[in-house]
Formats: C-alpha cells, sequence, structure tokens
C-alpha cells in the first residue's frame, strides 16, 4: 500500500446505496445480454429521437450527512407554533409506539397494497380494524379502507349519491357550514359532471331540488345540529344524505347513522396522524349496506384459506381493482393505508373509554377557554359545541390574531370581524391563557359550574368499538407485539423483491424517510400564515424546479394526492385552458386501449368522451387508428392521454408523432407518468410533445407504498397551463383537486432528498439501471418464457410482460397459481392480468441487486419446470405444488398427501432456508368472501368458534 | 351516556402503558392467589420492618406528550457545536439504515444476551462480524464481543498482562500519551491491586521493570510510532505488550499485531456509534491466540446444532458467564452488544474498500488543516500524523478556543500553551476554516502538493476484511434485508416475555427510548465546556435527586457502566473512606454464598479478601455464622455486600441486623441493587442500614438490554460516603473508574422519563404488580413444581425459584431441555442453574400481562406433563420432546422418526400457531464449540462447503 488515493467513494449513496447491481454483477448482467455496456443497451433500448438534449445536472450529489443536514437548516425555517385553527385539522398525539413501530418501520411502510392476501393478513387485519372504527363511529354498517383526504371523500360521496339516489335532480346542496376547502373540492368535482351545487344554511335546503346534501358536523364554525330532520326530508324526495363528520365528537355525539344518514365521510387525522402540513391523512367513508358496491375505494373484507381457516382479502375486488374505465364516474384507486393502519391502531390503544375520555378532556378544555372569553364579556358563538367556538372582535380581528401569533398561537380568521378557535387533544393550560392574553386578559382560572356544553339531546347514545381488539389488553408491551406480529404476517420490501410491473417499488433509503417525523415538517398546520411555512415553501419550490428539469414542463402542481387525482387534475387544468381559449366545447380524449384503466376514468370525470385508439400486435399506438381518430373528432378534439413508455414495456418510436397530430387538430397531450422511471435523465415527456403529464412521487421518487397509501401525484404542465393549475383551496381561481394546497407536503422531503443524493448523474444513472434489470430478467427468463413486447432490437424498457397464457391449456395453470406458488419462494407475485389478461408484468427497479433478480428468476425458472412436469403428465393437475400453493406450515404438520415431497413444496429453488418468509394463510378464496361479505372485525362469538 | 366525565385516564403511562395486567386480569389473580387485593398480597410479602416511611413523590406523573416537551426543553439547553477535540470521542456518520433499522428497532435493542443461543442467532451473527472486523483491523487473532469503554478495556488489558505475563515484575508502564482519561483508568485499577503505574515517554520504557506495557496508537497529542522494537524488548523480558489503537487509524496505519504486540483494545465508537456526551460505546479487545483463555469479556464462537448444522453461539462461556468468584481478577460481565453490532454493520456497510477510503479523507482533511496552518506560520506537531495536531499558541491558548467556540467549534486545550486539534469523518471544510479563522487568519485553499503526511514506513501493508460478508453487495436494500433476516432469528421483548431471574427484562418503552436518538443528546464530546451541557447537567442533577429519594442515598455517581462496574466503584469508594478514616487496612468482606458473582470478584478487585458467610435452607443469610466471621475480622472488616431482597427472591426480615452488625465492626454495608425492582417505593436500602448500592439502570429503570449491553450501574451512598465518590477522569480526586465523567449520559434520558412517566405512585405500583406477577407464576405451578424458596407467609418477591432437580433422575431431563423446550412454546428460557444449580428462576416482571404469564405457565405446566410421560415410560428417556427441542422447520420437513407427532413437537401449550417464533437452529452443541473454537467470520471455503 501507498499514499495513493484510493478510488473509491464511500458516501456515494445513488451508486453505493440506492442502486442494486455493483459494478461487478453489472459486467456479469452486460455478458448475458450481449452487450458491452450500459451504454451499448441504452443504444438497443431507448431511441436516440427520444433522447433529451442535455444530461440532466443539479450540481454535486449529497451524502446522506450532507442531505440530513442541509434538511434540518430548511426544516428551521419553518417555525413550528401552536395552531388551533381547527378546519378538520388538529394537533394530535401519536402514541409513540405507533410512531415507532409502524410509522418509523420498513415492514409497514414499504409493503404494497395489499392485492395478494395470502401475504397481507398484517395489514388487512389492520385495516379491517380502522373499517370497524369507522363503521361504529358512524354507525353505518360498511366503511371502505381510506380514502384521500376529507375534501375528496366529499366529492365522492357527492358522485356516490349522484349513482345511488332515485332523485332525479340534477342540483346537490352543501351546507353553508362545511370546510371551506370541502366546499372548493366539490365545486370543482361538480363543475365538469353537469352538477349544480347550491351552498346555503342547512336551513334553506329544498329537497325536491337536489339529488343529495352534505352537512359538516360540528359545522366548521363549531356549531353542533342534529340532521335527523334533514335527513328524512331527503329519504322523502329520494335523495341521499350526508354527513362529514369529525370522529372525535361522534365519541361524544349522536352519529350519523342514527340521524339516518345514508354515507357518512371525514378525516381521521386527528386519530394519531401528524398534521404534516396538510397530509397524508386517512378520509374515512362509511354508508349503508344497501350501497356497498356504490361505494368507491377499497374494502377489506373476511374470506377463508383453502382449509377453511379464516383469512382476510380486499373484497369486491373487481369493483375496484379494475376502474371501469370509460363506465367510471370515480377515478379513486388509492387509499391513505398507512395513515388508515395508524388511526385504526389510535382507537386500538386507547378502545372506547379512553376515546370517549380524550373527547371529554378537548370538550372541557373548549368550554373552559369559552367561559374565560365570557368572563371577560365576549360572546362566544355557538352557544352549544364541541370543540370550537367563534368569537366577533369587530375592528380587532387582525390584533387579536397576531396577538396570538406573539404568544405562538394560530387563530383563524373567520370572515373580517371574527376568529376561530379549533381546541384540540393537545392543546395545554398555558395555550388557552395565551389565547385569553390575546384577547387582552388574564386568567387562571374560570367559573367550572358548566363544564358541558354540548347540547344534551344530541349525546351519543350507541356503544362503539365494542369488539375485542378495542378491549384488550393496552399495556405497550402488547401493543408492540401485536404490531410485531401483524408485521410479521406480510411480505414486505424489506424482505424481498416486489417486482410488480408499473409500480415501481424502489428503495425507501432511512434517509429520506427520517426528516417525515421532524416536528418542523409533521407539526404544521395547513393553514398557517405563509411566513411560518418558508422551510416548506423552499423545499416546495426547489423540489418542483427539479421535477421540471426533470420533465421539461414549466410549471408543477403539488396537490394531487395520488396519480389518478394527477391525471384529473391535469385533464382540469386542459379544460380551463381550452376554455380560456374559446375552445370550451373541445370534450373528446383519445386513449390507447392498452391504457392505465384510471386514464378514461379520469377523462369521464372531466366530463369528456372518451375514444379509444388501436394498438398494434406489438402493444404500441396504432398510428393509423389515431390520426384518422384524431382527425374524425378534429374540431371537439381535446385530449389525447398516452403512457411513455407504453404500458407495454416498449419505447415507441411515434410517440412524437401522436403528439404532433393531437397538436394539429388543437388537442393538448397528456402523458401518463406512470413510467417515468424508464425516462429521468434521458427523455422528457415536456420535450416530446406532452403538455401535462403527473409524476408518481410514489414510484419514481422513493415515497413509500405505505401498504397502499399514501401517494403523490404532482402534475407538471407547459408554460401555456401553468395559470391554469390547481388553485389554493381557500383562494379564488381554477379550482382545487385536495383540500390542502400542496396535497401531502410531509412526503416531499422524500423525495427531494432522493433527488439531491442521487444528483442528475445518479437519477439517469437508476434509470439506466432500471432497464438493464428489467432486460437482465427478460433475458434469463426468454427460454421458459415469452417475453410478450420487445421495442426494434430486442430489448424491453424498464418492465416486461411474460406470457403465462399457453400453460392454461397445457397444464390447466392460471397465473394466478403462478403468483402464489412465487410466495413459496418468497416473492410478491408481479402485476397479475394487466395490460394483458393471463400475462405477468415484471418490473424490478434499479434498487435490486442482481442476487435478487437471480433468485426471482431461479423460482420462475423452476415453476416452469412444475408447469413442465404436469404437461407431461408426470404429476396431477389438480394436485401439484401450483394449485396447492401458497404452502404453510399447518401443510407441514398435517398429513402430506401429496405427490410431491414436503420439500419441494416449501423450499422451491429461490426459498430462503432459514429466513423463509411462511404465509400465514393458504389460498384465500375470493369468491367465498364476495359471497358472504363481512367487512369489519367478526362477533366476539366467532373468534371463540375459530379458536376451538 | 350524560355529561358525566368518564372515569378513565387515557394518558396514564404507569397503569395503561407500562404495567402490564389490567384491573380485571389483577382482580383474577388475586382470586388464584387467595388474597383481597394489593395491599393485602404486600402484607404477606414485604415485612412492615423494612417499609419506606413515606409513600414516594415526585409530583404529578408526566404523560408521554408532556414527558417529550419536558425531554424537548431541556435537551436545548445543550448546545451541539463540532468537537474537534478527540481524545478517543469522533463525530461519525452513522449511516441512516443502521440507526433507523438497528439502534432504533426493538428487535435489536429489547434483546437480552446471547446465552441461549437457539434464539440468538441473529445477534451472534452480527458480533461474530465485529469480532471479525477487530481481529482483522487489530492483526490479532482473537477478538471479544466488546467491552465497557476504551478506558476500562485498557485496564482490563493490564490485569490481564499481569495474569499471563511470565515476568515477575510488579509494575506496569503507560505511555504518557496515552488519552489521559485512559492513565486515569489504569491507575485506579491498579493501586488497590499492587500494581505500580509508571507513565512515561515510550523512550524511556524499562521492559524488565515490568510486566507489560501499553500504548496509544496514534498518540493523545497525535503523534503515530512504531512499537515493533518496545514489543520485542517487552517480549525478551516475558512482559507483555498492548496497543490501544484507533481502529479508523488501523486501516491506513500498520496494525499492533504486525509490531508484535500481544494485545490491542481500543474504542469503536468512530465506527458509526453516537458520541452520546460520553456513551455508550463498544470498546474492543483482541489478542493473541495463545492468551485467548485468558481474555475477559464475552466472545462469539461457532459451532454445529444436532443435526450437524453450522450455529454460533457464545464461547467459553464456563469462563465467562460464572465470573470465577473469589479467584476472579476482573469483574468483567457485560458487553456493549447493541453498540458493537453498529458497529460491526458500519463496517459491513463500508467494507474494507470503504473504510481506508474513510480513513484517507480524514488524514487528508487533517493534512489540510495543518498545511493551512503552516503556510500562516504555525508550528505543528507532529510532524507525521493521522487525524491529530497540536499547534503552540503561548499565551493565546484560552483566546483561540474562544475563538472557535464563537466559530462554533470546540478545540482541546493541551497543557496551559497549546491547542490540540482531531479531525473526524463529519468535519467539513467550512469547519477547517472556522479553525484557521480561530486562530487569526482567513484561508480557503491550501498548497495540496503535500496531502498525506503518514510516515512511509508506517503504512500498513496487510490486507483486512477479507471475508464475505464485508463484501457483500452494500446497497441499502440489501442491507436492509440482511438487518431484518437477522432480527427475525432471534426472540427479544418485541415478541415475547424473557422471564430472566435477576435480570428484570420489562418494557423500554418507545416514549423513553425517543429523545436517545436526538441530537442535542447524541451529538455531544463528554469533554465539551460544561456549559455548553447544561440540558445533560439538569437532566443528571435531577435523575440523581430522584435516584436518592428512592433508594434513601444523599449522593450518586452515574459513572459507572454496568452493574458490577458498580460494584467496583462502590467498594473503591469504601475502601478511600476507610483510608479517610484511617482504618486503611481494613480489607475483609463477608459475602453470602448465594451472592452474584460478581459481588466477590469486585472484592477482589480493590484488593479485599472474601469471606464467605453461609446461608440457611431457605436461602437467607445465617445470621450466627454472619455474626461469628464479622466478631472474628472484626479489625479488619472493610464491607459485606449483601442482595436485598435475597438472590433467592425473598425478604429477609434480618437485614437490618445485618447491617447492625457489620457497622458495630466497623465495617460499611455494600447492599446490591439487582433487586431493586423489587424495593422501589416500598424499601430503601439507605433506610436498611446500605452504605451503598448500584443500581441496574438497564433492568429496574428500563434502559434495554440490547442484546447484551449497554447498561448503568450508578452508585448511591450515604452522606458520609460522597466526597469519595469516582472522581472527573480529567480532574483530580478519588480516581474514576469510566473514560466519560458521566458513563454513558446518552442512556440517562430513558430512565428519567420513566420515573417521570410513572410518578412516584407509578413506581410503587409497578413493585407490586412485579411482586403480583411472580407470586401469580408461583400458585399457578405450584402444584407441577417446587418454589424453592419462600418467604415466612409463603410468598416470594419478585422472581422465584423453580426445582428442576428431581427430573433428573426420574425422567433423565435437565434444566437445558426444559429450556430448550421452552424455546418450542416461543419462550426465552429463565435463569438457569443460578443461584442453584439445577434450578430455573423466574422474573416475569410488572410489563407482562396476565395473558403472557398465562402463555407460559400453560407451557411450564404441559412440559411438565411431557416430563411425566417420560417418568410413565409413556416416552423415551432420549428420544422425546425436551430432549429434541427445540424444533425447527428442518425436523418438520425431514422425515419424522419419533415417537410423538409433529403438531406435538411444535405446537406445545404456549406456542403461537400463526405467529409462532422459528428457531433457526436446533440444539447447539456447546462442547464442539468450545473443542474447535472459531471466534472469527469463518473462511468463504467453509461457506461453499456448507451450502453445498
Amino acid at each position: 500500500m501507498s499514499f495513493k488515493p484510493i478510488d473509491y467513494k464511500p458516501y456515494d449513496f445513488a451508486n453505493r446505496r440506492h442502486i442494486g447491481p455493483s459494478p461487478d454483477e453489472m459486467t456479469g448482467m452486460f455478458k448475458t445480454l450481449g452487450v458491452a455496456d450500459l451504454e451499448a443497451l441504452m443504444e438497443e433500448t431507448v431511441p436516440q429521437a427520444i433522447r433529451q438534449e442535455k444530461p440532466l445536472d443539479f450540481g454535486k450529489a449529497l451524502s446522506e450527512r450532507e442531505l440530513l443536514f442541509h434538511m434540518r437548516e430548511v426544516s428551521e425555517k419553518n417555525q413550528v407554533l401552536t395552531s388551533l385553527i381547527g378546519m378538520g385539522y388538529h394537533g394530535t398525539v401519536t402514541p409513540p409506539a405507533i410512531q415507532r413501530n409502524i410509522f418509523e418501520n420498513p415492514a409497514w411502510y414499504t409493503a404494497y397494497t395489499p392485492y395478494q392476501p395470502e401475504i397481507s393478513q398484517g395489514r388487512l387485519e389492520a385495516l379491517l380494524n380502522y373499517q370497524t372504527m369507522v363503521s361504529d363511529l358512524t354507525g353505518l354498517e360498511i366503511a371502505n379502507a381510506s380514502l384521500l383526504d376529507e375534501a375528496t371523500a366529499c366529492a365522492e360521496a357527492m358522485t356516490m349519491a349522484q349513482r345511488v339516489a332515485k332523485s332525479k335532480a340534477k342540483a346537490f346542496f352543501v351546507d353553508e357550514n362545511c370546510h371551506p376547502q370541502n366546499i372548493a373540492v366539490m365545486k370543482t368535482r361538480a363543475a365538469p359532471l353537469g352538477i349544480e351545487v347550491i351552498v346555503g344554511a342547512a336551513d334553506d335546503l329544498d329537497p325536491e331540488a337536489v339529488f343529495g346534501a352534505i352537512f359538516q358536523y360540528p359545522g366548521t364554525y363549531g356549531h353542533v345540529r342534529d340532521f335527523t330532520a334533514e335527513m328524512t326530508a331527503l329519504h322523502a324526495a329520494k335523495a341521499i344524505g350526508i354527513v362529514s363528520a369529525d370522529p372525535m365528537a361522534l365519541c361524544l355525539l349522536k352519529e350519523p347513522g342514527t340521524m339516518g344518514a345514508d354515507i357518512a365521510v371525514g378525516s381521521t387525522q386527528r386519530f394519531g396522524i401528524p398534521l404534516g402540513y396538510g397530509g397524508p391523512h386517512a378520509a374515512y367513508m362509511a354508508t349503508k349496506d344497501a350501497y356497498k358496491r356504490s361505494m368507491p375505494g377499497r374494502i377489506v373484507g373476511m374470506s377463508i384459506d383453502s382449509h377453511g381457516n379464516r383469512a382476510y382479502r380486499l373484497a369486491l375486488q373487481t369493483r375496484e381493482q379494475h376502474i371501469r374505465r370509460e363506465k367510471a364516474t370515480s377515478n379513486v384507486c388509492t387509499a391513505q393505508a398507512l395513515l388508515a393502519v395508524m388511526a385504526g391502531f389510535y382507537a386500538v390503544f386507547h378502545g372506547p373509554k379512553g376515546l370517549r375520555a380524550i373527547a371529554q378532556r378537548i370538550h372541557r378544555k373548549t368550554a373552559r377557554l369559552a367561559r374565560g372569553l365570557e368572563e371577560a364579556g365576549f360572546t362566544v358563538e355557538p352557544e352549544t359545541f364541541f370543540d370550537t367556538i367563534t368569537v366577533d372582535v369587530g375592528l380587532f380581528q387582525h390584533g387579536v390574531m397576531q396577538a396570538a401569533v406573539q404568544q405562538g398561537v394560530n387563530l383563524r380568521a373567520v370572515g373580517t370581524t371574527k376568529v376561530g378557535i379549533t381546541i384540540d387533544e393537545t392543546t395545554r393550560p398555558a395555550t388557552i391563557e395565551a389565547v385569553w392574553q390575546a384577547f387582552g386578559f388574564a386568567r387562571k382560572d374560570v367559573d367550572r359550574t358548566q363544564v358541558y356544553r354540548l347540547p344534551e339531546a344530541l349525546l351519543r347514545t350507541t356503544e362503539y368499538l365494542q369488539h375485542d381488539v378495542f378491549h384488550m389488553n393496552r399495556a405497550e408491551t402488547e401493543m408492540m407485539r401485536y404490531m410485531r406480529r401483524l408485521a410479521d404476517r406480510d411480505l414486505a420490501l424489506d424482505r424481498a423483491m416486489i417486482p410488480l410491473g408499473s409500480c415501481t417499488m424502489k428503495l425507501n433509503s432511512a434517509a429520506e424517510m427520517m426528516p417525515v417525523s421532524w416536528r418542523a415538517f409533521s407539526d404544521m398546520h395547513p393553514f398557517v400564515p405563509v411566513d411560518q411555512a418558508q422551510g416548506y415553501a423552499e423545499l416546495i419550490g426547489d423540489l418542483s424546479d427539479k421535477l421540471c428539469q426533470i420533465t421539461g414542463y414549466d410549471g408543477l402542481s403539488m396537490q394531487p394526492n395520488s396519480g389518478a387525482q394527477g391525471e384529473y387534475a391535469g385533464l382540469l387544468t386542459i379544460a380551463d385552458w381550452h376554455r380560456a381559449e374559446g375552445q370550451g366545447h373541445r370534450n373528446v380524449c383519445l386513449i390507447p386501449v392498452n391504457a392505465h384503466g384510471t386514464n378514461p376514468a379520469s377523462a369521464q370525470m372531466v366530463g369528456w368522451k372518451v375514444v379509444p385508439v388501436n394498438c398494434d400486435e406489438n402493444g404500441s399506438i396504432d398510428l393509423e387508428d389515431f390520426a384518422a381518430k384524431a382527425e374524425k373528432y378534429s374540431a371537439d378534439l381535446a385530449a389525447c392521454m398516452i403512457t411513455y413508455p407504453s404500458t407495454h414495456g416498449v419505447f415507441e418510436e411515434t410517440v412524437r408523432d401522436v403528439c404532433r397530430i393531437t397538436h394539429e387538430h388543437g388537442g393538448q397531450v397528456y402523458i401518463d407518468g406512470a413510467n417515468m422511471n424508464a425516462m429521468v435523465g434521458l427523455s422528457r415527456p415536456g420535450d416530446l410533445g406532452g403538455d401535462v403529464s403527473h409524476l408518481n412521487l410514489h414510484k419514481t421518487f422513493c415515497i413509500p407504498h405505505g401498504g397502499g397509501g399514501p401517494g403523490m401525484g404532482p402534475i407538471g404542465v407547459k408554460a401555456h397551463l401553468v395559470k391554469h393549475l390547481p388553485s389554493h383551496p381557500l383562494e379564488p381561481g381554477v379550482g382545487s383537486v385536495s383540500a390542502a394546497p400542496f396535497g401531502s407536503p410531509s412526503l416531499l422531503p422524500i423525495s427531494w432528498a432522493y433527488i439531491q443524493m442521487m444528483g442528475g448523474e445518479g437519477l439517469t444513472q437508476a434509470t439506466r439501471v432500471a432497464i438493464l434489470n428489467a432486460n437482465y430478467i427478460a433475458a434469463r427468463l426468454s427460454g421458459a418464457y415469452k417475453v410478450l413486447y420487445k421495442g426494434k432490437q430486442g430489448r424491453v424498457a424498464h418492465e416486461c410482460i411474460l406470457d403465462v397464457r399457453p400453460f392454461a391449456d397445457s397444464a390447466g395453470v392460471t397465473v394466478d397459481d403462478i403468483a402464489k406458488r412465487l410466495i413459496d419462494a418468497g416473492f410478491h407475485a408481479p402485476t397479475m392480468s394487466w395490460p394483458v389478461a393471463g400475462t405477468l408484468m415484471v418490473e424490478p427497479t434499479e434498487s435490486e441487486t442482481k442476487a435478487e433478480l437471480d433468485r426471482f428468476c431461479d423460482a420462475m425458472l423452476a415453476i416452469r419446470e412444475e408447469i413442465r412436469d404436469i404437461e407431461d403428465g408426470k404429476i396431477d393437475r389438480e394436485n401439484n405444488p401450483l394449485k396447492n400453493a401458497p404452502h404453510t406450515v399447518e401443510d407441514l404438520v398435517g398429513d402430506w398427501d401429496r405427490p410431491y415431497g414436503r420439500e419441494q413444496g416449501c423450499f422451491p429453488p429461490g426459498a430462503f432456508r432459514v429466513d423463509k418468509y411462511w404465509p400465514p394463510v393458504n389460498r384465500v378464496d375470493n369468491v367465498y368472501g364476495d359471497r358472504h361479505l363481512v367487512c369489519t372485525c367478526p362477533p366476539m362469538s366467532d373468534y371463540a368458534e375459530a379458536a376451538e
């Protein structure tokens, strides 16, 4: 050895930590592929015609330490005051055990949506707990597994009401006491669907004039009112009644179900989910049993496995997983699973007594606050309330607000003369005294004869959370073990590759995740004065700039909370521009037949007509058909929606033609960003001719999937569209698609961290390696499986489709059998039957090592041999490792009456030996579950039964 | 329902979260025990004579949120500057993936010491990686699994040298370039053992005069020097050569082994372990193969299981686990497992190339710093260095130091005219420029022709970290999965009760753990100016006050890093007091025969003579024998050491007599605090007559065991002893026992949080429930097992001893068989064969629920039935579920040729069904492992072999 500096960069996050294959591994992969190097593979894969001109350049990539240092500096520009602003956002105590064991535990946050129930029993149980909680608190029979935020939940309830109401009225009534952001989002949603939104006082409701009505409970200014009469009147008019209710208030107050509400929605944020400057939070929806098949979102239900044991799975999946394309009226295809799990656990932690006690404390503190103000001579509105009061201070509105800020407290400005104050679980006595100070008087104690200011008639009289899980021993030891047991039942990225096509399950690194828990990011109310959120402003500004550089767009909106929301927001933006251009009549949207199902659903939501375009045998857009249809609908062409590279995993060389043709006919081009992980640094949708794209930050930019949400789907647009982007929900403008101005901002540090630690070259390298990994899998499997679509030079992009349809005939083996057999090898299945029925779509991402890819390929090749054994008649078509998959410990313990050994059954190639993942149930029966729909925790008697 | 406030405290940490049994469960337990309530049980258990007068009162207990709020305020009183103080403590980058997945993961931090290898394979592998790293870097054959801190490691090396040296000399040479705290601790250790410590320049070493010598490498002022000549000279004189080396420097510099060193010690802190104001950190020790049986501490080694598969376990346990009582020369019985695991993972993360690159960067930055100073005219010492330089600034020492503080940088004052500067992995260019500023000049760039200032002759020429694990793919995805796999192999508190007698494995709550990760606690150098550590001062002060109130003592030292260190420090304190009283000759220590093995070992370490005292058949001190021996040794009686309640789990009513007799004869009373969990709030050792006690904060006060460390063993003393407590290692005084003035202060937030969230009544209730839980187990098992020792009214204290000796004859079943069978039921075994051979000692703690206790009792009762089947001849004595335990998946997959079924074998009562813990190996063969000792990762060829 000598003084010579070693050629090794220990803090190189991109190549050392994020990208899976090591240089040595890559060399081996090049050999398998028969290419000289990565650039040679790119030459064969990514057409020069679509390459971007200049390499991405964000300066020097940061190390993890530098990133955290920088991130901390930025975070400190946020000023965390105590916010008593309310409006559906409240301080809350996240139990530390939940924060550590769920929110900060990769076993929970790196999991995928539980479509494969056998490897998802843990989070399915947690989500069932959540649904039971929602159903109990609202007094309605069935709840879904969460929606994006309260405002979109209101909008979903509105459109659902339209679907199920027998009334033929076209208008929808919105209580003026609804939170303003809820009203804003409903208005946005209503306009293109031709729904007239009537905002007014509940007393002015004309039931005959509407197909439905929504009321806020408690109202945004604090009013608590019984809506039973309104519900009765609506029902008489065959209209639907909706209540948007605070679940904490429901611990004390009469529940919507008892009032007769058909649908209840709301936010579970105050059940232990940090404020996060607006999100992510889990919104809920519950409805009557009669309407369950019309409810949007995912629903967890009970079923049985092949041994007849109880098992959970997503219910009614045909309704949910496959968005009904042109017939859709909702494009909801995600939930806030991680946050719903947390909210459910908050209820498990506290139980009904604990929740009631917390609600009472909140109310008593509010009563104390009010009493103090009254004793000082102020008039408090309303007379009865739960946690929110309003005080008219005339000309002193600004003065009181400012004085409060001086005391470290944010209040709400209501109108021009009033101040709103909302109390929560975290409010300390000193804070109430500080508010009094802001009102100009000092007080320590108040008359306590009247500590309850709830209307007696509205007190809740029904029990809730009676199920065992809400009455388990709540010692932290027991809670910690329960969380661990559930986590262990699931297979997430912390144990194995999740090669889901189109889902980009890449590394969510610890350094990226850490700042999300920092107070300066997590404890901010979405409607604090902007000068308190300078850190967020810098983060959002810089991240937007960088995403624009990556995509070739000129402006960006962070508002959409999912990819589907991004599509919807993007189309709204285009529609608004057409209107501004005097082309408001344009309403035709061209969409290739292999598009993501959300594409046509989103077009539907903006009131457009979907015209499908054919694809050729290679899965690429049939350019002739495209041109013909553009021509045919030229006068009305609003837009086309395409995915690039295509959903078939191919870089179509004609993409520029498609864009040109669309523009020639006056349309705008929407490029779906689902496959952006194949483009970053190599090609920019904005350069190809795109006018709008959404980015799935939870795919391409490292936000974890959280077991089925959160997500973020910001949209980038060309300059001419910037002023047509969604507007702030509390300000006039184009309209908003989410409750909070920046969607779910507390997730943004993740993507920002990723980009800064990768740098331009690192991001580009990630794209190249994602393509390398996919091609490596395609090459290794190509003898055994047909790779359905390839580019001109025989390469795939960042994912590949394996055709397993022939095995249905040859061996009676379905795509499901293969998926379940992969569980035995310790893998989550690839995407099944999409975009082509009977196929598997594999996307390994750049974060997987060659060793892990090989483990997967070994498993797939062994499965092919097992299929061959069936084909060759060596093993029975019905009783074989594929049909019996997945295998469990129960199989091993029981009698083994099978034509293959235990060893083959349980340890196929690819399976770890010592560290094998054992699924907790055998194959789950979906049909049984849908026939016997149970979507809340089963009654205790069932448990006793099962225990026997 | 009505307005009536509900009687439920949702934020009551003590009763709601920390204490396991719910009120309902407790009612059931009272019934089983035949007592009316908890107080009635206390009446039967804790003699009135020993009860404390006043209840504990710390005011209102804090909720988790209030605690974290308060803790944050206190933490903000610490000012975190950049410390370039060096002295063995360095800024370091903890890889975020290690922080999140190990440091903050209960699967790692709640684990116990890996004495049961079948449920500890994960951390045993991690520790073997660590040992391999130490062995490789130092160039010595064998390394242990870590020691408490570098200073105690130096002292251990000194006494080990005395044990193994053939030289008969009585003196020990200490290089004056050793860190001052190392010198201080060695001096403390040497004095009572009659070792003369000669501190001097290496050039002045007289090998003939010493049995050993230690050198610091690099020296504390930065010198790097080859000690080969010294080693040769020492060997010629039959003396032992020791090098205390910085492992980071060893990545570039010639290793101690090649110099001929017999022992190497040092700190691995800079391998990713936060500074923590001094600890906890893992110190290392490595030695030649010839001396392995004389090395203190735990050693992980390889062995095989009953199927012949490779398995890890603690090697040479007979040497380590059973401290050799009176013959001991070390009382070391703990390690810093969690920190050693982290340091080992740091090496796995970076690999040899990464470590070398990091070391080079550190050196280049130091060279740049030095060059800048030289260009400005300063003289930098030494001429060649690794990371530390010294500059003589004459009268400007204070000025430069202060100017640096103004720039946010702490430097080291060396002597009265010099300034020391040490660079680390985290040093940023701006910090170096700030140092230049502090020296009075501004500079951005320097001459870079000489970027290496290492002596060429000292460059390392050997390879290191050649084992596969240091060359695995270091993508974070792979690292995360490796950490998860290892965690999953182990059984820790996050999955099941660990009913270890005398170990008090209680809840380590998330709220208690969180502040440990806060920068304001974790990023503090132990020798920063005290005004920067006001937060720590407040924490330590208040915690000390509260612990004094709990124990009835008047003063406290936080310095000892383990219970054994506490004993040692306590006896030193007593000895110093005797000296001050003119009674320095007193050197007899009375210790009952059932004492913890560390008691006599500690007495030995202060140079005392141990006189054993008999116990009666109930395990209590034989008062007559005690009095007789006190009388006999009256003139020389230094102290007695007793444990209360006794190690047999009984509250002896004679404790006050024992104390009185001791005092009458001029002795002091040391009450071992191991069983303090049975006393807190009920009885105070200080009131009973104790003069000194140590407290195991990692038992009674919630610091997690970390898989075998860290620990904290502060001592409380009566007023007369306060000024004889250990002194600051850098200041004159009695002497110090640890490198850092407050031991491992970053753990203290845990105990402080616990006490504040419990409050006085909560702590007392915890004690009561700990006693309840133990008595409940004793009652449920008493028909099946004999409970060895009980108090007068038939009750046990907080633990109980089950006699399983009869089964050896009746069924050939050993305590080991039962322990391994408990693994099948999903439990860590109770303490085996201590304090009575052939018994099991069970301590459930207050944190376990009745449900978990019942699960354990069910398992134990079923085991009794299995034993009965053997006794009755129903099943073979050699081939039965006990002898074959634990059962693994391998057993299930293979041929099942056993006289009992798979179901019985794998799912005994107590075992979870779906969530069963599967041990990764079958029963481990300890004898094989000790005969074929391998304590570093096996060579790759072995792996290839095993894979076949």
